[in-house]
């Protein structure tokens, strides 16, 4: 590790710190060092407050100058509460910026580098690039797509089934497992089922942690079967929303609307066109989407090019059975040389179960 | 680490490097130390050579009065060609004895612990024991039971998928994982896969590694459909075994046997019974079976209680697919909560592949 690398990841892990008290802006940390020895830490701790520059130079006082700035972002160039921090960073005779990756706006990529650079200051962009760039993944995504960032999530035994033949799936991971699922439940706006879960298992989609955030509970139902005793649509825990198609059952979309679900009439016939919500999702301002789908749910967003991020937990049982489900269903990709590859797939151990994290990677551009 | 555990995962890793040459008997390493001073090393290299604790109490000489020798595996109560180790260890004044674990043979069992002890020496059993009877679960099952140790290997793709709906598999693997089967396939003495694996891709089955040993090669075959043309009939590269079923194909027979071909009818009609190729795979004293079936073959000897070891590769990619197979299929168990559990999963990295080893508990013994 280089020291640049060693004084970014610190503002890297005091930015990731921040995760969820930041909205709607992205997580940005800063270190200043001035003859080898850290004089600044800043962070950016709430939307409305000073970016984290404007901390780590105020922290630094007289030692900024002629000193280095680690920023996991770009400097902004815009007049906030602050003014821009580009502009202070000059101010405060900093000699060196160290970015780690450039602001993902295109509108104003390059801008607060430029101003940088105009003072004569150096400029050196793309230490620890990935890893600033994926702690901000949902807020890139959001903020150059207005798309939800969409996770799809699930569980599986090592024979790769999500349940038995006779559809018993009661429980394929063990306790620690099941509560990582309530951290991802927490960090994301939104999330989204087939309506056969919600009528095989009345699953309430809420969030089991203490201050736990609840999402938006999105459910496909293409003629509206969801009943109107669910447990989503009682128990007030969170808005829930419901997608469906033409073919709708006009007197239970009253009922429903009556009972304060939200109901979505999308444009395609047959099944729920999974772009149509995702974009529905993105008008309204949600900016992450946590699918729980069965194998065609999964299929359908996974087809249509919408899955960013796989999280996929493994437990040490075998099931098999020729009838039984895997995660991922539908028609299906004929070559595997075709397959579609997952990036920076990493491991970690979670109790008896093992989780996987990756990133696809769509062969054709999207 | 206890200092016991630091001398015996010595002791541990002299042995297994010895793996493949000590055949028909079991690895074992020895360390002998007096006064926190190793004063002697010993490992069993070959069959008709001395065992471990010979070596190890001949380097260490005089050293061996009043020391602690740690042994792999239990000294021999019997007459080899170099008298029985516990005898040994007593003549040469040793004072405490750590065994990693007892002999596995039921017959003599505890046999060398008991001459120790009345000769007053100090014996402490269990130390690494898990490892020491990993390091030989082949010598192991085999000396106990007759029966071959059984491997069964996959590769998947991370939705589960051994191959596209359309039976495409080519690869799914990267070239590590490909060449860590060739590992696999020396370190066992038969390899087993389905008649149709051989119709469909006219594999060979022998390990293309430098100096590699091929696997006696088994195929299942209930009527007798293996092409007089497929290599493994052709090539000479190692023997070739077909079971079959009373239903096989009498023409066939003869010209696979002229061809050089073993053919076994087995009792049961329909499909070959598992439990009769594996009980006669023992009876002509293979030790070791290496399974690459495809998802039907894969679970009849899983049904069958009959896989010691799982190995599953697992490539970061996702094909999709309701058609798609998986490498575990048959009839499959109904109940999550009865899946068969996978002991001690280890996961490792493998050029971009992970790779997954575990032994699976069957529920109600075996």
């Amino acid at each position: 590790m280089t020291s640049h690398e060693f004084y970014m990841q610190l503002a890297l892990q005091n930015a990731s710190a921040m995760k969820g008290q930041t909205d709607p802006n992205p997580l940005v940390g800063s270190v200043i060092v001035n003859d080898n020895r850290i004089v600044g830490v800043g962070v950016h701790m709430k939307a409305g407050e000073p970016h984290a520059e404007i901390h780590a130079i105020r922290m630094a006082g007289e030692h900024a100058r002629g000193a280095t700035i680690y920023v996991t972002l770009e400097p902004c160039s815009h007049h906030g509460r602050t003014g821009p921090c580009a502009v202070a960073i000059v101010e405060a005779g900093i000699r060196r910026v160290v970015v780690a990756t450039l602001d993902p706006n295109p509108l104003v990529s390059g801008r607060g580098v430029a101003i940088l650079r105009e003072a004569g200051i150096e400029v050196i962009v793309g230490v620890c690039e990935e890893a600033s760039r994926r702690m901000n993944e949902v807020f890139n995504k959001f903020i150059v797509s207005g798309l939800p960032f969409v996770t799809l999530k699930s569980a599986i035994t090592m024979d790769g089934k999500t349940a038995s033949r006779v559809s018993d799936s009661k429980w394929i991971t063990s306790e620690a497992a099941r509560e990582d699922v309530h951290l991802l439940r927490n960090q994301n706006a939104a999330i989204l089922v087939g309506v056969t879960t919600i009528i095989k298992d009345d699953s309430q989609l809420t969030t089991r942690l203490p201050n736990g955030r609840n999402p938006v509970r999105v459910i496909l139902d293409s003629t509206l079967r969801l009943p109107l005793d669910a447990r989503v649509v009682t128990d007030g825990e969170a808005p829930t929303w419901v997608f469906t198609t033409p073919a709708y059952d006009r007197e239970k979309k009253k009922a429903l609307e009556a009972a304060g679900v939200a109901v979505f009439v999308t444009s395609q016939s047959g099944r729920v066109d999974p772009s149509e919500v995702v974009r529905t999702l993105g008008e309204r301002m949600l900016s992450s989407l946590l699918i729980e789908g069965g194998s065609e749910i999964n299929a359908s967003f996974f087809e249509s090019r919408l899955v960013d991020k796989v999280v996929i937990y493994i437990a040490p049982k075998l099931i098999g059975g020729r009838d039984a489900p895997t995660f991922l269903e539908g028609t299906g990709i004929d070559k595997m040389n075709d397959a579609v590859e997952i990036n920076d797939l990493g491991v970690e151990k979670l109790g008896k179960d093992f989780k996987f994290t990756g990133y696809p990677v769509y062969k054709e551009g999207r």
